[in-house]
């Protein structure tokens, strides 16, 4: 292929990206459609998962798609859903050649969209920039294989790994730049989660602000003993944006039910939540990228569990010492050779802080 | 000034950081000789400190000195040491006209380099790159202004701030890229630090290997009681490159004395060594650089005393949890608000790892 088609595939890429956070439990797709070197429609997932980018592509470009490429960065659905398949949409446009990143492994996508397309005699070629697709979509992809989200860790420490000071203080390590990141993330995730105690400590309302933002993520506590107060900030808001409470079993639920937030029992495990069952649950409702906020014990939980991906650090300019609090509770490591292993994707300056995203390395 | 004189001073600068940690006691001096916009003369301090950098510019230029301008990253000299002052130098030349960056505190010159300038017709401009030129040379004019040396400490940590395991295990945490990092780092010092527990630790023998030094900085260890051992590595070597040891009074000193390595006495304060005396010796010794390599508690210490410049934090991929070693020891915050705020200076890749380079907020 190309170098002219590898640029349309990361225009696709590009557009396919600002659906992450609000498409859940569909993919976030991006489409090109090109015709004579000239790009004559472009779409990308819609907000609630439809339209689909080819379809609205498709509607872009009207009759100039006939004889065109498309670049689309997952395979086209091939069932009928509330809308025709996006595959047979190709067809019926009379694209003539569609560049596809990933075959999409849904079992009632799973090749069958590529034939479809095969089929009407449309030139069809998988695979450019697949690694690049994958990781765009691997909620999505995680979700399918593996009925589990994606999992992005923050933390937001002092540069010797402290989240608040001994007596607790932590309001601000880092700096107003680093938290309207934090905002930004959010808004790409489907659901918010943070432990009990982070919820008891600091009663967040977990909510996106002043981004303009016209969708909220599921805010989701993991909360075995239902300990956080229905007249918290966050039961107070359940009616506007959702809450749910992953919780455990025998816990007295009357209190959260009046607030119209959404009640997860999880089944417990050694004490504490499982959480691998506990995310399954998440998942099995169509949540496909999960952002936990801490604290501290139940990120340590989760890394053990091996069930997070990707870890962002924002990391201030500061330093409190080893009395501090630290940002990761206890890993029980036999010898550092277990410690898991991280590789940094991107490091950014914002404000006085750094912001550093790193990626699990699957061992 | 015009973006010329900035460009050349810039380029005097590149220079004079090339003599960074060998010519202690002296400044870190880069000259830059052009005439009819061509550069006719380049000279940085020489290790050892001399000859200067202005001698090595007006000798490489020859006659072409004449009617030149000299750009100089710190006032020439005035005072009569070894060899004549660069600043007679200069008029001897006939250099027309010098644009310095900063004036030289010293009080052997403080001004008069530039008096005897400006008495022969010289024309002199003061202050071009200024901050840049004070940057560089901090540990020269903190030497000379406050008695102490400029410290710069390094930490090499896990993402959340560990430098060990439970049980002390820490080779590796950072990778073979942020290794030789280090001894780069090493090599721009005047002296390297560390406390007892890590030289008794690690054996450690400080010195900078694999980059073709012909120049080794001092190697010191704060040992207040002398429990580090005659016979590690350090002393074996203390007759090739030299070793310092600050300890504290009624000390056993026959054993190292043996070694060849130089015992300082240092004053105790609240039951350890007072490390502000004790960095006193070494300047007072002309040391103006010292690139401090832990522990922990050593580390603490100088940030509680307010006695560390600058940080250099290895970050490597890792994570370790709550049970491992703190990079920190105690900082003894009242309030977050107390807690030493530092402002970033540069971030790098390195390896799979992070450097990043921050400096302390002066309050």
């Amino acid at each position: 292929m190309s170098e002219q088609d590898r640029a349309h595939m990361r225009h696709a890429l590009q557009l396919a990206a600002r659906g992450l956070g609000r498409v859940w439990p569909n993919p976030a797709v991006g489409c090109v459609l090109v015709k004579d070197g000239r790009i004559v429609g472009r779409g990308w997932t819609q907000p609630g998962g439809r339209p689909h980018a080819e379809r609205r592509a498709l509607d872009q470009a009207g009759a100039a798609a006939r004889g065109a490429t498309a670049y689309v960065t997952l395979e086209p659905c091939a069932h009928h859903g509330q809308t025709p398949p996006c595959a047979e949409g190709l067809v019926a446009c009379g694209v003539a050649r569609v560049v596809s990143a990933l075959e999409d492994p849904d079992t009632r996508v799973a090749g069958k969209g590529h034939a479809i397309l095969r089929a009407a005699g449309i030139e069809v070629e998988v695979g450019l920039l697949a690694d690049a697709a994958r990781t765009l979509n691997h909620g999505f992809l995680k979700r399918t294989t593996q009925g589990l989200p994606m999992v992005t860790l923050k933390l937001a420490t002092t540069l010797d790994g402290r989240i608040a000071t001994a007596s607790g203080e932590s309001r601000w390590i880092t700096g107003a730049g680093s938290r309207r990141a934090v905002h930004l993330l959010r808004m790409t995730h489907d659901a918010v989660m943070v432990g009990s105690g982070t919820a008891l400590a600091d009663d967040p309302d977990l909510t996106v602000r002043d981004l303009g933002a016209a969708h909220q993520p599921v805010r989701v506590v993991v909360d075995s003993g239902l300990r956080h107060a229905p007249d918290s900030r966050l039961g107070q808001t359940a009616r506007a944006h959702p809450v749910w409470l992953l919780h455990g079993t025998g816990t007295d639920n009357a209190g959260w039910q009046a607030t119209g937030a959404r009640l997860l029992e999880c089944p417990m495990g050694a004490g504490a939540l499982d959480l691998r069952a506990g995310l399954g649950l998440l998942a099995a409702q169509g949540i496909t990228r999960v952002f936990c906020e801490g604290g501290a014990g139940l990120a340590a939980a989760l890394i053990r569990a091996g069930l997070v991906d990707d870890l962002v650090i924002f990391s201030a300019g500061a330093l409190i010492g080893e009395e501090g609090r630290a940002a990761l509770g206890p890993l029980a490591l036999g010898a550092l050779a277990d410690a898991p292993r991280l590789s940094l994707v991107s490091q950014t300056a914002v404000g006085g802080d750094v912001m550093s995203h790193w990626r699990f390395v699957q061992v």
